[in-house]
């Protein structure tokens, strides 16, 4: 029983602090470090790399749309050849920054609506695909079981991370409830965390409408953004060790 | 008799279009790639990599202070830390793209007012020697003789290049006239060229005030934002190579 | 025979200059200037304000996606509510500039992937028409005929301008032929300069194909972002003006 | 006894929020609106300018050096022509939602590093009363006394407003102690409020060595980007009003 926890890091932007890097680091085996497009100027991706690189978590490019007004989470569409050049231009800001560290990039993550984008969008998902392979076909890409970016990874010859989301409800098709459906986001830790003990062993865990729906994930997604999300985070991985569960790097050991 | 050229490039952001990078990389054996901070948009970036990578042209990180509004040609006074962070991402954002076109960054030029201030400004100029000794002592550190950034990089035990400006006016002391007075920028190609050829021999050329001085450089600058500038550097060049002068990077061949 | 001429002013950005506005403001009646979102840095803007006022020129809006990087030519999924704030916002901006000017904003028009969208894109168009009726109920909507911009602007009790292009091929079917597609765009002045007086007159022009369609039109637009471009629109004017063609803002005098 | 207290409001960007702008409406007079240069999303300032006119807060622009990613608190070396035009940028972005609002900008305060230079940089001192003057000059300059702002904006014939700080040490000569001393922050609610009823009345209040000094101020500055920050306003607000002292805004009743 194995398994590894996600979250995303270094989302503040000067004045504006977002998140509690340093609690979910201490929570977290990959640490999705934003690279300054959607969020993350350079002194919070160095510091997250930093404590990431002390404490043994593996660091990943989460890679976004330039838009700091709306947080990455407006779809932009943006033509492919440049896509691929901004993601370059992300993941090797980052690299820096992970080197520095005396660490390195180990995986992809793409962010807000890019990662919802590129479920389908083919275009996009190739031109993400495409930045991956040509800076590094060494690096795992991490996402949404079933999406194009994953499927377009694994043909690109990528290793590929499965990832479920720890506070999110799930169709009886085993995809997300959307956020803007009342009960798409869970809040009691107790039945988060049990669920993803759940989830770790490969048992069936209920979706939104009771029925029982498998879900396969490699890694799992926890939040750290409000303080709330935080102690659900913390709750997830105790419950886990208390299971027995090993939480390691999916990228494995760094 | 040996020197090297070296340019600012992929100064371009998007739909706006600066410099004659394909001309230019044809003439100069250094390329001082912009890094997005005070411009350089990722594909700009990228085509300017992969035409200096086949050209065998070195690439050196023009990093700046971050201000497109300004084109870093306006002093910031950001805390000495934050501006290590800075250019630590510029670099980083710059060495995905050598590496991807098969090459790698071998120097750091500051740009603009940030290549003014270090001249002077001791706490600004740690912070950029911190961030490239950090990053890769490998590094080698371009700018002014006599200014601080490359005297603390001596220091720090980095390599140094200092550079003459071909089409620049010089006090008697040496320095250069300030673009503020008359005269400040020469515009003749023969009497630039020629000029170049007599300081690459360590000859004396001529001063403002028509003295005689003596400017030791290992490279010279030569620019490229103007129609006349290109044909400029193209003059300086190939009347270098007719006197015999051996054009190659100042960080060895690449 | 009655027109107006409009095209897009102040599209440079600090160190990037684009367009030839000194020439472009001796043509037009109505200046399409840039508010800082796509491009338009304050200088620029304040300055076609200050020349337009001088000549007699009106002031439009022209508003678009907050994306300098790509020129607000790439589609944003922006939320209505957060759309209608940004074209509030630009307005404003202009506004300031164009009272200081002695002059007023007189009419909105979107640019670019904006423009391009909310030809039918319902949600979009409708946050654009609430920000100009919450501004000032008296500014004039330009834009595509047929479209839902200038549709529910007039619901809304807009005055609105459709626009023909000197420069574009239309279909038979008096649409606009894709950028993408070979001829889309003309390049003759003579011939573009006698289509736009048959417009004027009210009489058919070619199309593509060579079948005959009308293009009805309050303002026509032409481009100056070229050389080529500005001759192009030095040419309409002038064979406008010689067959007689009163040629004044179509939001009245100013 | 008569006063107004001014705060710095709309200081979130998208994601980004920082401030409780709805308590601190409750309790201010005068709203420093911030306007999209060093923060203000356009949705924030509508909320601002929405709230403050609704309960007859007064609203000022809140103007500052373009850089989001230093908050505006970094000294930024712009050209006194640029900054005006930056200056009127901001302004009328901020008079289009107060006007929609119904309400209008009724004053100008600069932030952060603008702030802090325009106290002895003459060149941008001018430059943003330029700013100011040229967009209305019924608009009233608020900022500290003694400082070139305040005097060019007065010598411009502009009215002016001096401001105290209710949490701020002062020095025995009456001046701000440096935030990087020791004791510079007061943050004792009462004794606050107390101090600040004291400036109120005209009576000397204690400077940071004990000594007497007297704080002339026509309006009190509280801060709001912390909850204990809001709880001070909150306090000086009741004491005042528990004195009896009438809070109105400096620039007259809105």
């Amino acid at each position: 029983m194995r398994t590894d926890l996600n979250a995303d890091l270094a989302e503040s932007f000067g004045r504006w602090e977002l998140g509690d890097d340093a609690t979910l680091l201490t929570v977290v085996t990959s640490a999705n470090v934003a690279c300054g497009f959607h969020a993350g100027d350079p002194g919070a991706i160095r510091r997250a790399c930093e404590r990431a690189a002390t404490l043994g978590v593996a660091i990943g490019a989460q890679v976004g749309y330039r838009d700091l007004a709306g947080f990455g989470r407006r779809f932009i569409d943006v033509a492919p050849a440049e896509l691929t050049d901004d993601v370059l231009y992300q993941i090797g800001a980052l690299a820096g920054f992970a080197r520095v560290a005396g660490s390195e990039v180990r995986y992809v993550k793409p962010h807000g609506a890019l990662y919802n984008a590129i479920v389908h969008h083919s275009e996009q998902a190739a031109a993400v695909v495409d930045a991956v392979v040509r800076y590094d076909s060494g690096l795992v890409a991490l996402g949404l079981p079933g999406s194009e970016w994953l499927r377009m990874a694994e043909n690109a010859g990528l290793r590929v991370c499965r990832e479920a989301f720890a506070d999110r409800a799930y169709t009886p098709e085993a995809t997300l409830v959307s956020r803007r459906e009342l009960g798409s986001v869970l809040h009691d830790p107790e039945y988060i965390a049990q669920r993803c003990v759940r989830m770790v062993r490969g048992e069936p865990i209920e979706a939104v409408d009771g029925s029982r729906i498998r879900v396969e994930a490699d890694s799992i997604c926890v939040h750290g953004d409000t303080p709330d999300a935080a102690a659900v985070a913390q709750a997830v991985r105790n419950r886990l060790i208390d299971e027995g569960a090993l939480l390691v790097p999916f990228t494995g050991d760094t």
